[in-house]
């Protein structure tokens, strides 16, 4: 019995859902590829993985770099001996950041867009030229509340993610006849990790218990969508904490 | 340790979503009220769950008569020794038939509407009236294509599924922070049970292996999204076979 | 040279959108039908047509009521010597209240349906029956901000809104090729117009000049869409006031 | 009385959009800066409007680059003795092209952004540090089909055109109530203009009278929400001839 192969790009801290989707996984015994820009923080949650039985590896890739991209999914689908190529994919870069519109800069919006668009571009456009010879494969995108909707001074949020959107669309539309799973969480509302506990700890002691996003209870859908069989597959799912007003 | 209890409305052929949802709530342990207009069939769904070493009940229930709701609730919320009151209800009531617009007569248009939308009112609004004191319980609605969109003969159909999403919409959002999960599944695509095996066979056949909607794979994502924790709810999902086009 | 022929139905006051809109197409030259159930509304606002040298006659008409509509049509389609039939239909009629869920009944959740979506359905079949064999016509439904999302306290109201919505929607692709042209408009946000101005006189004051929708500007877009040639029609637009928040 | 001053950014051909905005805002009074890529189509435009009475000037205008776009601004805020600052912008840009996602280069996906979305949020954001200080002035966008929903092939161009909408919705919500009218026009189906008649001749003679878009009439949809008074503001229309599939 050979082990099956995981890519998720864009972790970041333990506390964070990149990390929780790279755990995840690992205890339903995939092999992990864990890929982010940090090469610490990828490794301390290899470790993690590691030290909790599981089986995973890090790498560094700064996800709007073709090539960087490309040499993930190289390994990926060439995951070493006893393993099978990844048949579990998921985008789950981007930032965000409130900024006057008027104040934005060229570079600022085009930086949004990189990370949160463009790279999932690259990521989507990869998994779907190695995936689909292989009739087989999920993909998720990590959406926000911003990819259906523009609010003031997100902008450069909404912009890149309404696009990233679309690629899953597109993606879902053309691939997903040829088997391959492509889905969209569009995840609304703060997320319980180490960003918000860091800028605004007040806010979240306010929100009160399951207020903010728990990123296993997150994590938990994701996995619950790449298993799903192909006769009910899920597009777009979205997940907020109870309280949220929306 | 007492059994949880479900109610299921809207519960035909064993082919079919309702029955499908009963046997996969049974297998988790709960107790489910069998809720449909059919006596037999809700009986013949009872007993294939008791085979299996489930518990389950028929109630004959019109979910368009405000009595019948009221009543299916006062069990269900008093499920007998041993049982704990209902926290997870599933509203599966509602037809889809093509008619030509012109044709269609007013007692048809109100029918899909008593059926399909103020059914969905009368045990909402009972779910609420139940749930809220006890602040906790999920309630999940049977949606469609059309409770998006609306297409040439299918007027009847989309608005009383249009405005039932509406009414899950305005659940969730009032009810969400007290503790109720109120979710809408849109339902994109042919079941694979009876209706359609008997009326276009053929067309089945055409489609392929997994080309039309499992009824235990949608059941499964009802239940996870009562399984999800309240960090992480779930108000929207789509579910559709590999194959269709959308 | 023939007068042309309106009719719009859901007409109150004379500071209401469908006093309005009778007042804007008489004095594009039509000869209007003023319908709605008030014969003392109907006959003051062709009153102030006819003063104003325009051109309208009162209709009473409840459009809950099948015959009144097909009675209502059979005027609008053989309107009298020197006039055409009707190539302009608008369906305005519904109320809006907020009702706490838990104690909405279900005589008042079918009333806003009766009013609000079977109306509407009446009106739209009717239209359809009489404009697809003249292969020409507007017909216009007047939607809300409840036609796209559900809110506490609203469930009647969107329920039977999203539930008109989807009447344009399944007209619009079907009739459209036939050179029908159905469109909804969703106004978002409060009317200037008698019953705000009674029942809130201090928020309109604290909303500011043109913080409320004018009825003479919405009345205005409805005209432009009916203008619309055959090869731009708009399906869906959306009013709102420069203030309103969305 | 001075003139006042449009500008529309992304116009070509004649036969195109861009071209026919220009000559309807012209033959509204207006003073219109014609701004695009190629100087030679700016010019015909502007020659045409000059012989038809009109005034015009062609303005060479890369609105992928930002140097470009604040000069344009300043031409458009400082249009000469006897004329306002302008007050009716439009951005109009991008192109559209099937392009199989697995073969998309990197740099056709970001030109693809670079001119349909980035090019907007240059225009955007300097019409509204340019007009946010004087409390009026329009800005509209041109959308299409793509921009709510990405199908098989135009992944390239939905991830634009969504993001640009996004760019609008955040505008309106900030700047609506400062008295900035931002909207987004939908474009529904192919334009009957020199690309479609060049590219596919024989589906355009399919499609029949009417069959495609006609840019005057679009045109003058996108004069009719300049004028709307801000008592009654539309933020989203769509737009499609009468026999397009949608």
């Amino acid at each position: 019995m050979s082990q099956r192969t995981a890519v998720v790009i864009g972790v970041g801290a333990e506390q964070g859902l990149g990390a929780a989707l790279c755990r995840r996984f690992a205890a339903e015994g995939y092999h992990v590829l864990v890929a982010g820009r940090t090469a610490a923080k990828l490794e301390q949650t290899a470790q993690t993985i590691g030290a909790a039985g599981g089986s995973a590896e890090a790498w560094v890739t700064d996800t709007t770099r073709e090539e960087d991209v490309i040499r993930l999914f190289d390994r990926a689908m060439a995951p070493g001996e006893g393993r099978e190529p990844a048949d579990l994919v998921v985008f789950n870069a981007g930032n965000n950041q409130r900024i006057d519109f008027r104040e934005l800069t060229a570079g600022q919006f085009e930086e949004f867009w990189r990370v949160g668009c463009f790279g999932g571009f690259l990521v989507g456009r990869e998994a779907a030229r190695r995936l689909v010879p292989l009739g087989r494969g999920t993909v998720i995108f990590t959406g926000a509340s911003g990819s259906l909707r523009g609010k003031p001074g997100y902008a450069q949020f909404a912009a890149a993610k309404a696009g990233l959107r679309m690629i899953s669309q597109s993606m879902a539309r053309e691939y997903g006849p040829l088997g391959i799973h492509v889905a969209h969480v569009v995840i609304d509302g703060g997320i319980d990790g180490e960003r918000l506990r860091k800028l605004v700890p007040q806010a979240i002691e306010a929100r009160g218990e399951d207020g903010l996003l728990g990123i296993d209870a997150i994590a938990d859908t994701y996995w619950q969508i790449h298993r799903q069989p192909r006769s009910a597959w899920t597009q777009e799912t979205d997940l907020r904490p109870f309280k949220e007003s929306f």
